[in-house]
């Protein structure tokens, strides 16, 4: 275990399979979004080839790798040394056979893989344009959060070309951009087929959205059961423990 | 009140502000969406110029004259026997000043009233496509459920005339069809700006969906807190009963 942390990194426990994650203390750190996508997706059918577009430390493939019978998941991270992060997260959660890394750009990556080869793609993309925000953070935090490399129609149009016919497009992303997200989406024969709203609790809009589209899928959208986070008294619901294992 | 009431005729109460509707007991009823939208609606400014696209009985412009500072609100409805019935609701409510039915196809209407001169559309479209669903009803039901006479572009396309610049459309909806919605509100100008989701309770997908758009309105979109009908013991949730002023 010794040479597995650099300077200013940290082990978490993902409660999950007992598997864990490198994270930078300084830099972004994954969220609630990560987790709930990965609950989202873990019916994907056994044996499954996944690509995790922008996987940055590795978190929402790790947890994968937990929860289903996925057969190998790639993940692509731009940037360099969240991608050693996430090799030694692999490393360290002995994942080798079935997670890997590819360091690249996602606009390159249907060169490097191929086209209509994979099952299933999952992403959780930077939430926001390049225009907005304040963007007084580090470079690794403003990568992974702003759409300063990729945009949201690259990771949309890279998946449509990864994707084979009826392949599954899970993205988990801010409400305020569903109206884009839809759009793009069918423009890329994504066809949208369920949505699930998250809410912090029942007074409140919602401030994470999850969608899974199906390529050239038939037009027939279910807006799934909410997630509520909080009860009223504060507690967590049910539903929401139920995503932790708890 | 001898005359008001023809042949398998019905008062319902509207437990708001002492409004009463007619309708025909064996045609189509109004429902929650009904009132629902009517809720949704009702902060649009005062004094505000409103028109109801495909109003039936006249249910949701009735409830806006009792919710609402509205200076005049014009029901568009194509069934001559439904908007008689809309006619003789308002002569019911001494809503004459206000409240005006024009017995007329949405695709006819701009011809008649103008364009963009409203602030407000409200509408409450038939939910199916033609192709689908059972279709041994009535007439009457049918052209109330059923894209017979318009479809769902009609009322967006014609709303987009009629609005004033930053007019606000209003739209209860199947969730199903959101996709749609979105991409064709896009089409036609009108900025999805709020989205709400009804739900019968925690655990069921969302059955409703309503929708504000404004007329080349800016992007961003707010879905809106939850609205769940049913606590988990069966009983009204107190989200909904305050809409039915309870």
């Amino acid at each position: 275990m010794e040479n597995i942390l650099k300077k200013n990194e940290k082990i978490d426990d993902l409660e999950c399979n007992n598997l864990k994650i490198i994270q930078d203390k300084t830099g972004f750190c994954f969220g609630m979004d990560s987790v709930i996508l990965s609950d989202f997706a873990k019916n994907m059918k056994k044996g499954a080839k996944v690509i995790d577009l922008g996987t940055g430390t590795g978190i929402i493939a790790t947890l994968l790798c937990g929860k289903t019978n996925l057969s190998k998941i790639y993940g692509i991270e731009i940037q360099e040394k969240v991608a050693d992060m996430a090799k030694r997260s692999i490393r360290l959660n002995n994942l080798e056979d079935k997670f890997e890394i590819i360091n690249e750009d996602i606009k390159n990556i249907v060169k490097i893989l191929g086209k209509n080869k994979f099952d299933v793609i999952v992403t959780n993309p930077p939430y926001k344009k390049i225009d907005t925000g304040i963007k007084n953070e580090n470079k690794e935090k403003l990568i992974s959060r702003h759409e300063l490399t990729a945009k949201l129609e690259d990771f949309i149009r890279v998946s449509n070309e990864l994707l084979k016919n009826n392949g599954e497009f899970y993205m988990v992303h801010k409400p305020e951009r569903l109206a884009d997200i839809i759009e793009i989406l069918r423009q890329y024969k994504l066809e949208p087929k369920n949505i699930k709203f998250v809410y912090p609790n029942i007074n409140k809009g919602s401030n994470i959205v999850l969608i899974r589209a199906v390529k050239n899928g038939k037009e027939f959208l279910k807006i799934e059961e909410p997630l509520i986070v909080y009860n009223e008294n504060g507690t967590y619901t049910k539903n929401f423990l139920k995503i932790y294992n708890k």
